[in-house]
């Protein structure tokens, strides 16, 4: 494949991660992570609306890949399974990021206004889970709360995998939903 | 009780609440506050650092009631319902701001940068319910499932409570956290 700028997005992700890794989030400048990548700050802005979204570029392509996952799912699941199952079934598309899913846990721990960021980014995706299940005909409040309790299972499992390299995700997330199913039930 | 402004901390939660309806978050600023609440700019940062600050005053108070009534909670109880429980107790404290919490959800719905605060104190929570529960020798990882169901419970349950409003707080938790057992049971 021939392109004028060969992966000029991996190489300006790879960069942001070492440079936000280094000499922190806030101040790191766009001219830095461009330099870094071997682009002009013209190109950063043709992937990327600002230096925030570099850590974020995988959001909506997860989400997409959880609600094809949820409305696809065996009918006679429950809810919840239906849920915890989608991102379970993400799973080889984390496994491909895991270096990078790592260090970017990291840069945003210790970031507060990214944290913030990422919360909200998985609300969004407890209010699209809900309706891919409203979708499936789950009637409310349990579509909301089964999304809910997979987003969890999913969040806590996720956190797990980035520290715990010897597990793989999936494996992760069921444990963690086997775990959220016996606290929840007293 | 003879103070130099009484209550000048109340008429500008009040102000806020008004102005941030009619204007809007953004464009109301500290002078149109101290103005409405008829203080000084000086007086408005004496009470608070930023006008976003004004509508999560509350945070620390009702962090420190669920902190202490887990602590107290009775022995024989799960860990999911020491939580619930917890925030069911805090139900006095908010149903006497009913008015303040409907004002200030509407609030922070229309505000994606209020939004992340919101969720951002919400995790706080759940570490802090988390640790509570770990004093009460709840080892990891129930712990913090357990923190994460209840402050669900407590979070959705606040959400129906300020749109329905004939039905007390403590009722929409526990109602939340009997269909959240419901839906985690599969």
């Amino acid at each position: 494949m021939v392109r004028w700028e060969p992966d000029a997005k991996g190489r300006l992700v790879g960069a942001a991660l070492e440079l936000f890794a280094d000499g922190g989030f806030e101040s790191t400048t766009v001219a830095q992570l461009a330099d870094r990548a071997g682009v002009t700050e013209r190109t950063f802005f043709r992937h990327f609306a600002d230096k925030r979204e570099v850590l974020f570029d995988g959001s909506a392509a997860l989400q997409d890949e959880v609600l094809a996952a949820i409305a696809s799912a065996a009918p006679d699941l429950s809810a919840v399974d239906v849920v915890a199952g989608a991102f379970r079934a993400t799973a080889p598309f984390l496994e491909r990021r895991r270096e990078f899913a790592g260090q970017r846990s990291a840069v945003i721990a210790g970031n507060p206004g990214l944290l913030e960021r990422e919360l909200l980014k998985m609300t969004a995706l407890v209010e699209a889970s809900a309706g891919a299940l409203r979708e499936r005909g789950v009637p409310e409040p349990a579509a909301t709360l089964a999304a809910e309790a997979g987003v969890l299972a999913f969040r806590l499992g996720f956190a797990q995998w980035v520290t715990d390299t010897s597990r793989p995700l999936a494996d992760c997330i069921a444990a963690t939903l086997a775990d959220l199913k016996v606290v929840a039930a007293g």
